[in-house]
């Protein structure tokens, strides 16, 4: 397993294929090293008692002790304790953990390509392997690119007036494929070290060229990051505080006619594996939310009950109604995490795979609560953290004592603490991140609200329903 | 254990103190047997293969095959089976199981009096293990006692201008003690074998007389039932139909001077235990509605699905969108039970004691969205349910063709299914015991939802939430 | 004006045509005068000092002074009078007026008819001033008959596999024609005198022989009226109430072969104008909503507030929140139908016609809130409603004391009011005719809530907006 | 009438106190220019043909015409013009008019001390009528400076451990009066040139040096303003848009020992009349919401379609269910003003005050319901909004193509268009501006929500409906 240092010493020695506002940049650059916080912050702990044992795995191919974020899940267990970890390390943070991403994506490229395989006789499955080994020994961040531009909304890949606003073949060689098109909203593709390309969607055989997956270095040849940078409000140093430390920078990765050798390509024109392998990798990524999200609404409801405390309202009905239902809007998620544990099965490979009902509708409660959990917190506060000054006036020699004095609020509670509280809900409800990360990726992270509900009428079993009713009712099926 | 018919002939043998409209009825009064056919069905259905391994376990006192709902849970999966069985249930019942509410009790005592034993010395855990015997050897059918009637909201029980509107003992005698009061919403009670009385709320040392748990005989001189009941539309023969067997009485049950004796009382002035006990029947009985309330969102969605079929509108978005949020609210629900057993822990006694938190926001869930689930059906079926003819009208040699010819839908579903389908909604929607039973009781059975708040709040570590508010902020704790 | 006995008269000189439970009965029988008791009241109010000049207008035709139910709207106030009318009676009579029916059908074909004269030189206007002044002149009650059972939702009147679910002209003679087809959900109908009857849809020029509107009696030979009547619970003489008086038969209306005469005619194969004759009246139905639902918002908000003080909590927070949460659903509303007054526009033959956008947003805001405002009175009244021993248990001699005993709440209150409080609860929450006036017909009645968004849509300026927002992104238009 | 010239004339003259980012900075600074942007528009649209009569009115003291923004209303149409007016002008700026804290506050004070005067026989009335004479001639913008710090919230001003936590009089002259606290959220007070401050809430007698309300020049010796900035997203010249020009500056306004002139002094010690100024502003200021939400509503609404029609998604139920939604929001909020001017009702002095009930159900609507119209654009939006390419890459010359050719969507949409209207989106979703002040001011601006519910339930007439329940329920009252 690798440190943080030798993570970070990685991406400075890769090609300079990151663009933000306008300029060409390394990895290196502090705005790149600072959105990687939180993937630090996986390395980082892997020593640390309270995190040992969550953040580290046996290697099911290797036998080996490796990072829990290069781990294939193996069992409920495994499930149980990523869930875990991720609420763990996203209320640490203070956002978004990152780093799920690689896993997810493995972990759907291993629960699928086997039964290719099998139908095929694709050597998909081995490849993937070899990759894997390569990926868990060298403990590698990855991004997951999935999600196509898309073009028009109303026509398949194929139809599409533009071609490339799904990402496809344009070439086939011996040894390899040439690709073209963009993948978006990529989370913190500009500082991991492997991307890997899923489709976004269910395939038609007209889509074969479209039924693409892969991995490949993130600075390879032909491969340009267009990224949007976001930070939590920067403080003078004496004001500083863990919240300022997260950013997130989102890509749009564009494919310029990139090179995929052979050996890192794990679909190529089986197009009715397409739409499993999107939906797979949206199953573990949503997993991954029964975790993060929880860990967030962790975090809104400690800052509320802090907001109660200090302005002396905690004891109000209105207060206790909302932090239950903060409570509960994050244990029901968890609980479906749990739930979809428990009803986890094994995939042809081995690979634990969790239950698509309880993952979707745990995840669907979280996307469809996040503005309703910020509306609250915002109800508590008041309008301080829209209004609050910054921390050069707190510091001040002429208007900081003003800013101290009346910032203050129930005795006990210094100024600055008062202070620090209401500039920590200011980056949770007012900052450009906070809107970001928690607010819109809250609703469209690992698929918009629409394709939850798609997946769950996709596999639940609504004909026994239909068969009770007919029952009760008195009708012969 | 026994059959259906040995319960009713127990019932019929029992002293006359039911009182519904005024009169004084047996227990063999058509309304009170056919209130009981859900509770009939536990009986019935116990050699029924699909729930063989479901209804019965082994007892952990004397290792016999028993009913399980006369069971002590003993492990994660007592509560899972619990849970499945009486979704199950209640889907195939369309309705309350209401036979939850003895077992419910029996492990509330179970998993609290030791702790009383173990505090002050008394014998209650002794007592109750060897009513548990007859319980289980017998195979009894218990209502639960619990509910007070509260007078003053604002007062607690020795504070009440009416002393008696918290069941208290009024006079101690060397073989027991006499009690006087009455417990309201007993569902079931007027066909239950046993009453079991336990305390609604915590208490102070000052209202020591009202901490008081006990089982006594439901027909016990002194105890008086009256009753409320509530059943499905009755149809002509010909249009019979499952859901109108259901039915349900609830009882407001007087404990007039009642003698308990000494060997039947679990708990008597220990006043620290009697929220413990009061809450702990909540819990057992939350735990029960992330089993029965996933059933009846069965049957509601169940029966959504085949209106819209029938009507010929099942492609449309909007019903895609409320089957899949009836969908996720069952599932929530059911995914907060699983999760509950999961977390369960021991308690002194072995009993197996569900996660509060994890119950409490399933059964909150449900009750917040009962009605919500209703008025998504009300959408769905449009208003026949509401201006239905009669079966008499269905059946009339005037009418009768016009009616048939009217309620068809679309080709292909005869007249009689589509009649039946709405008259299923209306039973759902328009009748006496849907209001009761879905709406008021999928409200407040098992505790008001300020309860579930309370409890949710009473248990959660919120600390380590505001630790981790504090940590991001900056703040020294 | 008639007296409500002139009326009640003429009731039981009609045909015998209504059907209920099997049964043909006259307009004479107790359950008809009992349902009609809201009408009546229409009648019996017209003198009284605090209705007088809301419950009669000046008609424009005549100069006379006529009850408001049967007035042609001439002016914005005439708008807001009915409105405020109709909130007033239906708090008084504790449900639906059911008499807007009659003056909302009226007002529909007299702003729409005058346009198809003066499109196609038809005598319709003219046929409908004769018919306005004979039901001015006798202070007629009228039902109104749009719904048509609609078969298969996917297909139009002239693709339905039975031609018959939707009515239609199956004749046609000079003196007039002959309809065939049913009307469902006809509120009131087996106590009109009139049957006033339009379509319910848009149509196509294949649907001519659909696009019909008439008036006829509602004992003319071929008509069937199959009714389900439900009533607030009975109760014994000493405990009645104001509640217990209101009732409803809604009947599904069978044309069968029904001749309706030339003069009665006011649409008839133009079928561009079938679809405005259907949205003009949902849109006076509407607006009668937007008086009506806060007239029930009333009965709601007062019995909660009632609870809350004799249950002595109505100094608790969530008591004051969720009565503010009534209100402002009632008051919205309300706002809703005096804009829609404000921004009312005269139809060519001077008829008001209130605004579209305002009804239908006011009428849609009640609909969505109807369940929501009983939960809220469910969660405030606790379980009682649904467990109150009856009023012959009250009675008793046996039970009757405990029963008055322990329904009793906070000093200062007899235990008959409580007992009365909880029992108008009752009625509101659980009984048969609480679920179909309140509930269903609170979402289905003027219009499913999907049709108030078609309204909605299909008149709002959207295009304005996008303008705007073009505008801000700075794309030229 | 002035030009916006002459105002930021007078701005660039003002004393500098005002403090940014621990600056000292003068009114013509970039950053105050920049926010006042929507102020300005208040000027410079007097003259457009469109607005003119909305923009002025006839001084009732001087018979003038003036800005309306400087008018006190004198009938129903005053205040639905002032209404209509609000919602345009924030529609084309796309945010805050700003404006509207002035009028509002002059209004108040307008129809408040004249009923001190009559008590007390005090001279506030006369002052004012001089006051606004200035006010009007001069063409003022000004400040709305209310809420307090308040400190402990469960403690009352007099109570308080720091006594400045409410503004208060800490000196009395014969010539006026020395003040001492601050005033928080006071909305673009830095570009305003008068400041107006009434107390925040009701008050006992103890409170007596904190009833006090007066006007003074924001630039007054003792006066601090501490401003916290936000803009939209700055834009390369060739994308700019009219989006990109809206500001806002919050101020947290100290005022350390300021003296108050005598002839700027409105209500001093008079403690019973401090409620209700205060209320009387919020009311005022809640009917200016009843217009600028449904101008904020109309921006939300016209992106989301626009939006929809560039993914060709448009036609899709649940975009038109989305659309219907926030029509109805924007409607119903537009209406309760409407409503509220109708019941509109004369102060003593003949100024014309909206109906407190309407007010606040509208407010009410539009502050509960903010959230979730922002969660109805993102999900139409996609995540595109969080993760688009700032306009430097869109004009770089190595990935601007890409950009360009990866934001098209459907065909004949044009790249720029697609570009333009993401990024508005990302303004109104993502920016710290639109946290700010659609977010938390959209909850909070004219008083937190709970304000709402006390002023509705402190003015309704609860007493008719429980009469109304009881006269159901049969108890006499």
């Amino acid at each position: 397993m690798r440190t943080q240092e030798q993570y970070l010493e990685h991406l400075a020695s890769m090609r300079h294929n990151i663009y933000i506002d306008g300029e060409c940049i390394g990895r290196d650059d502090p705005r790149v090293v600072h959105a990687s916080s939180a993937i630090r912050m996986t390395f980082s702990l892997v020593d640390n008692p309270e995190f040992k044992d969550l953040l580290t795995a046996t290697s099911h191919i290797t036998g080996k002790r490796i990072n829990r974020y290069t781990h294939i899940h193996q069992s409920p267990e495994d499930l149980m304790k990523k869930q875990e970890l991720t609420r763990k390390i996203c209320g640490i943070a203070g956002g978004c953990i990152q780093r799920c991403m690689g896993v997810d994506m493995m972990n759907a490229i291993s629960s699928v390509v086997k039964d290719v395989d099998t139908k095929y006789g694709t050597p998909y499955y081995e490849r993937f392997l070899k990759f894997l080994e390569y990926f868990q020994e060298n403990d590698i961040v990855a991004a997951g690119s999935q999600t196509d531009t898309k073009g028009d909304r109303a026509a398949r890949p194929h139809e599409q007036w533009d071609p490339d606003q799904y990402l496809h073949v344009v070439e086939r060689r011996p040894d390899g494929v040439v690709v073209r098109g963009a993948k978006v909203h990529n989370t913190m593709a500009p500082y991991a070290e492997e991307l890997i390309v899923v489709p976004t969607r269910a395939m038609t055989p007209e889509d074969k060229d479209y039924a693409i997956a892969f991995a490949i270095p993130a600075d390879t040849e032909g491969v340009y990051m267009i990224g949007r940078a976001a930070y939590m409000g920067q403080r003078e140093p004496n004001l500083d505080a863990p919240i300022s430390e997260i950013g997130d920078i989102e890509s749009m990765t564009v494919f310029d006619n990139v090179f995929v050798p052979n050996e890192r390509i794990f679909l190529n024109g089986e197009t009715e594996f397409a739409g499993m392998l999107a939906l797979r990798f949206a199953l573990y990524h949503r997993h991954s939310y029964t975790g993060c999200k929880p860990g967030i609404g962790d975090v809104i409801m400690g800052t509320t009950s802090v907001l109660a405390d200090y302005q002396n309202i905690k004891k109000q009905s209105h207060i206790k109604e909302k932090l239950a239902e903060m409570i509960s809007v994050a244990e029901l998620v968890y609980a479906a995490g749990i739930a979809s544990a428990v009803k986890s099965t094994k995939a042809s490979s081995g690979t634990q795979v969790p239950d698509v009902i309880f993952c979707n509708v745990g995840r669907r409660h979280a996307g469809h609560n996040i503005y309703h959990e910020l509306n609250m917190l915002c109800d508590v506060s008041g309008g301080l953290p829209a209004t609050l000054p910054g921390t050069k006036d707190y510091n001040s020699p002429v208007v900081g004592k003003f800013v101290q004095k009346y910032v203050t609020r129930r005795e006990g509670v210094s100024s600055e603490d008062c202070y620090r509280i209401f500039n920590l809900a200011n980056d949770l409800l007012c900052s450009e991140l906070g809107s970001i990360s928690f607010q819109i990726a809250g609703v469209h992270g690992g698929g918009s609200p629409i394709m939850e509900d798609i997946a769950v009428l996709g596999s639940y079993d609504l004909k026994s329903r239909e068969k009770l009713a007919k029952h009760l009712a008195g009708i012969k099926d």
